[in-house]
């Protein structure tokens, strides 16, 4: 094996640890919490399957879209996941996150880990139109779940749809269809009781 | 939301049962087993960073592979985990699987569901360069957990070098640094005694 690949493998084990990092939200069972990775396939799951609802799709590059999702979570390995509703923990998230990304990146031969963090840092700015297409379809997914499950997460801390739409509002700068399934998503869980 | 849509999030939401598929193998860090959704992730990030390794990527497609590596374990729903070096049960995987893939592509709209089954039937029949790495990749996955945790799954079940090699010969076929990396790979469990 040579230094690249011997790189490139150590990393790959180190990112095993996203399996262990757990988020607040639930499967759409109820049965336990989900972890990042497992989060991280559903969201790329999601993004191959509702791509074709984007009018901006001309624009899109669906690999780059794909490529961002799944390694933006990586950071969370040393900063942990961060609960989207939680105000204090999220005023220094993208410092705690932007550290872990330089560190984990590092781990890359130079020139790929470059790319992933300046991957990762496009997908955390929300301004290009793949950016904003990846971030709606992540950030939807445990909306989809806290839907159609019983919301435990959203119950527990007492959330609102007010908060979701403000908290989501990256949604509403996506395609119109992502956009609109937000709001159904939303009145439909305030009808079930599982957002305040 | 119209109906097009309503087959996806259906589908969607079916899919995070891949959440609770129990593969055989463990973590990197022997914790527990792995689940397939996690694994699905795992491998796509392995064909994202080692991509570069394909003597022939002037004909593969890696976002197709992207697509049949996100895909490929939905049938495990179904069909449940078949462990790799288990010959009965691989006998009559394929039947169940393709009986697991007709059913649930059914869900998404006609042409979707049809695009996916397809993708599907590709990567099994490890025919195509683009399903040659694709298998490869993920067959690797977890040889790579087992080669650098205890090897649990392998000792539990005796597993030879011999049958490592015979079950995934896909590899072979493919870039030969990755079928290197099998190899060394192979070597170091020997030497760890994770490996008969």
């Amino acid at each position: 094996m040579d230094r690249r690949m011997k790189q490139q493998i150590a990393f790959i084990l180190e990112a095993d640890k996203l399996k262990n990092v757990i988020r607040r939200n639930y499967l759409a069972d109820d049965s336990r919490r989900e972890n990042t990775a497992e989060h991280t396939w559903h969201s790329t799951l999601m993004a191959l399957l509702l791509f074709e609802h984007a009018e901006n799709r001309e624009e899109l590059d669906l690999l780059h879209i794909i490529r961002m999702i799944t390694i933006h979570d990586l950071v969370e390995i040393e900063a942990g996941d961060t609960f989207m509703f939680d105000e204090e923990a999220n005023r220094n998230k993208f410092d705690r996150e932007n550290q872990a990304a330089k560190k984990i990146f590092a781990m890359l031969p130079y020139d790929q880990g470059k790319e992933y963090y300046d991957l990762w840092l496009e997908f955390e700015k929300e301004e290009t139109p793949n950016a904003i297409f990846a971030a709606s379809v992540d950030k939807m997914m445990p909306v989809l779940l806290n839907t159609y499950s019983s919301g435990a997460s959203w119950r527990e801390a007492e959330i609102t749809s007010g908060k979701v739409f403000d908290t989501l509002k990256v949604i509403r700068k996506g395609p119109k269809k992502i956009a609109d399934l937000l709001e159904e998503l939303v009145t439909e869980s305030l009808k079930k009781g599982n957002l305040a």
